[in-house]
């Protein structure tokens, strides 16, 4: 976790592209592996946008466990190379990740394996509860005031909860965070239905991989943590999770992938609505690792033309950069 | 640092992919940044095959300082979009690593730029000197058998071996681990010239970019050092490092760069050349992550065909699998 000054209030990023696979998702993964080694289960199998599959991939690898990985054919190639190079079977499918969730869990039913998939296997939500348990160590024991978590199926976001939970409930801290739930505009099929009791679901269409799903498997309860802990929503355009990548990377030395700018883009937008009370000791919980997914970026990223290895190409190069 | 029992042998992983830029070259920009901000100097310059680059462009980014990136153009693109999104001045040149170490020093010289060059500026070898601790603090204060290490300049293997120098003359420990000094058959200019005083230096050739040199420029300190305390040397080919890459995702959930491979690769022939004493204790030093360059694994990572979502497909799919 790396921690900012910022006037009086302070701001800490918590990078998860540090675990082994470089995702939040090894929190879960590592649970689900050692579950299965010690029922002595030789092969799991999930659904994936990329970021579970290529954990699951890398964890089980590790293990000597078997991985069957379902993902939408269109997923990042960093995320697909991951999952090929630890060795497990990938199986691409022309389809949404909504598609692979229910064709893994037909296959597991069918083939007798243990199922992972976020959301339906429980022991994914206990694993990424650790999340909250790092932060407030990272702290020096304190909770902070405002969470702000990238949200898809809403599992990261309830793990988060139920980790604060367990702590209030230990009386080790006496509040929960003000938790904040970032979906981008292109699928924001939890934060949309906030405060409704009929929810709509319509398809996702967003640069940011990772927080893209049709219908959040873990609706009903990320709603009612976010309900109950009077959580807050915040919907960002990919535009604005472009630049929130970009001012990470330049502001901070942090390149991740779109769908942890999703949660920086949704701080900033917070910050212009309602700002924080004084004070304020604010994380963003970044997801995975912006090398994951170098298309997301592209546009923003354009190469400058190549110079001839002289000085006066180098004093030239400068001079039009001015321009 | 992850630790593996094999036999009568135990293997520690040093993963610095795990670093904030994803690379081991965060441990010399952190100390050439901070130099500068304790003198106020504001622009750092650097030559870079990638990962020295997108770690300068990373760490100053956090400092509020500006970097100067020169870059072979054909350098790996994630390293590039790395470099891009830090808001780092990217100068790609049409020439080798080389060409680019002696123009950043030219246009350092010229413009007044702080250079933070490999083994150029001092405190590159200071900083990655800090591997040697933090491996025997993670070996909870022993010192291992042997340190496989990828080399390139010679600059990351000196820091090692002044880490360990460092603690032997601190009476910590009471002898220096043997070290092995891991190549690329088409970069091997240093353990190439191993045991000779009239060192041939040819032109680099292979697909770990990360030890792509020419010349080492480190040449004549890791030699000393190999020398005063009975180092190894290992040339490994591609096509092993290709394979060693497979071997490091595939047993251990490690997803690294050709680089890091070629030491796995190194460690491997050693192996099978000399063995290893009973009880022995291997290093392996990884230096950057495998998601810097997907073009590496390329050959080896083939996607398999994308089935539409039905189960029936499925079951086709993992018979045609077994064939």
């Amino acid at each position: 976790m790396y921690e900012f000054k910022l006037g009086n209030k302070t701001l800490f990023l918590k990078d998860d592209s540090q675990n082994p696979t470089y995702s939040y998702k090894d929190r879960a993964s590592n649970l689900v592996s050692a579950f299965a080694k010690e029922n002595k289960i030789t092969t799991i199998a999930t659904a994936s946008t990329g970021n579970a599959g290529s954990s699951l991939a890398g964890i089980c690898a590790s293990q000597g466990q078997q991985a069957i990985i379902f993902v939408p054919a269109s997923a990042p190639k960093a995320k697909l190379t991951q999952i090929m190079m630890y060795g497990a079977t990938l199986v691409p499918v022309e389809g949404t990740y909504d598609d692979c969730f229910e064709l893994s869990i037909a296959a597991s039913k069918q083939f007798g394996w243990y199922n992972r998939n976020t959301a339906y296997n429980p022991l994914t939500i206990e694993g990424k509860k650790t999340a909250s348990y790092e932060i407030f160590t990272d702290m020096h024991k304190q909770a902070p005031d405002f969470i702000f978590v990238p949200v898809g199926d809403g599992v990261i976001i309830s793990g988060i909860y139920r980790g604060f939970e367990d702590l209030l409930k230990l009386g080790i801290i006496n509040k929960i965070p003000t938790i904040v739930a970032v979906q981008s505009a292109g699928s924001s099929n939890l934060v949309g239905n906030l405060g409704s009791n009929q929810p709509q679901f319509s398809a996702s269409n967003t640069i940011a991989d990772s927080i893209a799903v049709d219908v959040p498997r873990n609706y009903y309860m990320a709603k009612k943590f976010l309900e109950k802990y009077e959580g807050k929503g915040v919907i960002v355009k990919d535009s604005e999770i472009l630049e929130a990548a970009s001012d990470l990377s330049q502001n901070y030395g942090l390149f991740t992938e779109p769908a942890s700018a999703a949660a920086y883009a949704g701080y900033q937008k917070y910050a212009g609505k309602f700002g924080f009370p004084k004070n304020s000791k604010i994380v963003i919980q970044l997801t995975g690792s912006g090398l994951k997914d170098l298309d997301a970026v592209k546009s923003i990223s354009k190469f400058p033309r190549a110079i001839k290895p002289k000085l006066n190409e180098v004093e030239k190069f400068l001079e039009e950069r001015k321009k």
